[in-house]
């Protein structure tokens, strides 16, 4: 199944798949239908048929998907069967949050390395992790393999430390400073923008 | 202008030119045409103006737009002329990294209370609030006038804590708990599902 050229709402929706059939496989459910998996997910059947059909369908036979079949090959399009290296670039409280953020691990999301500019906190441990000066990044995001780069720092900053990334062979960034990053085209940022998530929350609440 | 039928792509831009608007306010720049933003943006001239047109233009004349206007109309539009009272339920890092989150008071969302389930953390200060026990929740929703509640705790208890807002009568919620929340019609949520955006940011590096 060829998955280049996938539209970026469908891979949007796959995460979210992904959640769903991670815990009806907890449950212990084995076998779903796209009606029922429509009604728990609050999205039509069609759209699921559809969505699923752009990676071969998963094989849909009589009464439904085997949940957990389904769980791994979307798993696998995600790309979540081989360990990603993360570093975090900020020891404050987002990126304290976000290393002890829920089980990453599990997916192969493995924290490698949290990093800050304030020598207050060099040294310091963050669960099994110290943090480590802004000196060592190059280094350590060669020596180890880092293949995705979280910014938790003000945007003051983040541009200087993803061009620093960058040019150490980093393709994707983890972005939730306040700004968005210029990065070369062949570098994925997914952002996370707080403020404007707020914001549109805001205008829902105002209409 | 009548913003009801403005599609959800439209206002999920918002926040992005208001977040450049404020960028360029600051720097001092007081005009700026659709060009110059739309390169700045990343982002075609004819969308910009697209998107403009939604709220009737925002009256571009001669060499561009007021850069102050344009920011105090789309803040306007985003329902930022208006104070947002929230409480933060959830005292652990992330709770307290949106406590410290960067300017949001500026733009009118008012951190009024923090809230946990640890007695271990009840009594205890983070910035200028103090955390309280979940017995408050309801007298605080309600004495306060809290019109958003920020869910920051693990899915397990995320379900329940939306369910006693919604019954004191809140109507927005932001929420960072790995888990939909099903809440009546009139209820709007805004989802951060970090682990989502994380799995997407995956997704691309494997591609």
């Amino acid at each position: 199944m060829d998955s280049k050229n996938i539209s970026q709402a469908v891979i949007g929706r796959l995460p979210r798949y992904y959640r769903y059939l991670g815990d009806l496989k907890d449950e212990g459910v084995e076998r779903i239908s796209s009606s029922e998996l429509s009604e728990l997910m609050r999205v039509t059947a069609s759209q699921i048929r559809q969505d699923f059909n752009n990676f071969g369908g998963f094989g849909q036979q009589g009464y439904g998907y085997n949940v957990e079949y389904l769980y791994n090959e979307i798993g696998n399009i995600l790309g979540l069967n081989e360990a990603h290296h993360l570093i975090i670039v900020g020891a404050g409280n987002l990126g304290r949050a976000l290393t002890n953020y829920s089980n990453y691990e599990n997916r192969g999301f493995i924290f490698e390395g949290i990093f800050d500019a304030d020598k207050a906190l060099i040294g310091r441990k963050i669960g099994d992790l110290t943090v480590l000066p802004m000196e060592d990044l190059e280094d350590f995001i060669i020596s180890r393999n880092i293949d995705i780069v979280v910014i938790a720092i003000p945007k003051t900053g983040a541009v200087s430390v993803a061009d620093r990334a960058v040019k150490c062979g980093i393709k994707a960034i983890w972005n939730f400073a306040h700004t968005d990053l210029n990065v070369p085209e062949d570098v994925v940022v997914e952002n996370v923008h707080l403020s404007d998530s707020l914001m549109k929350l805001s205008y829902m609440l105002t209409q």
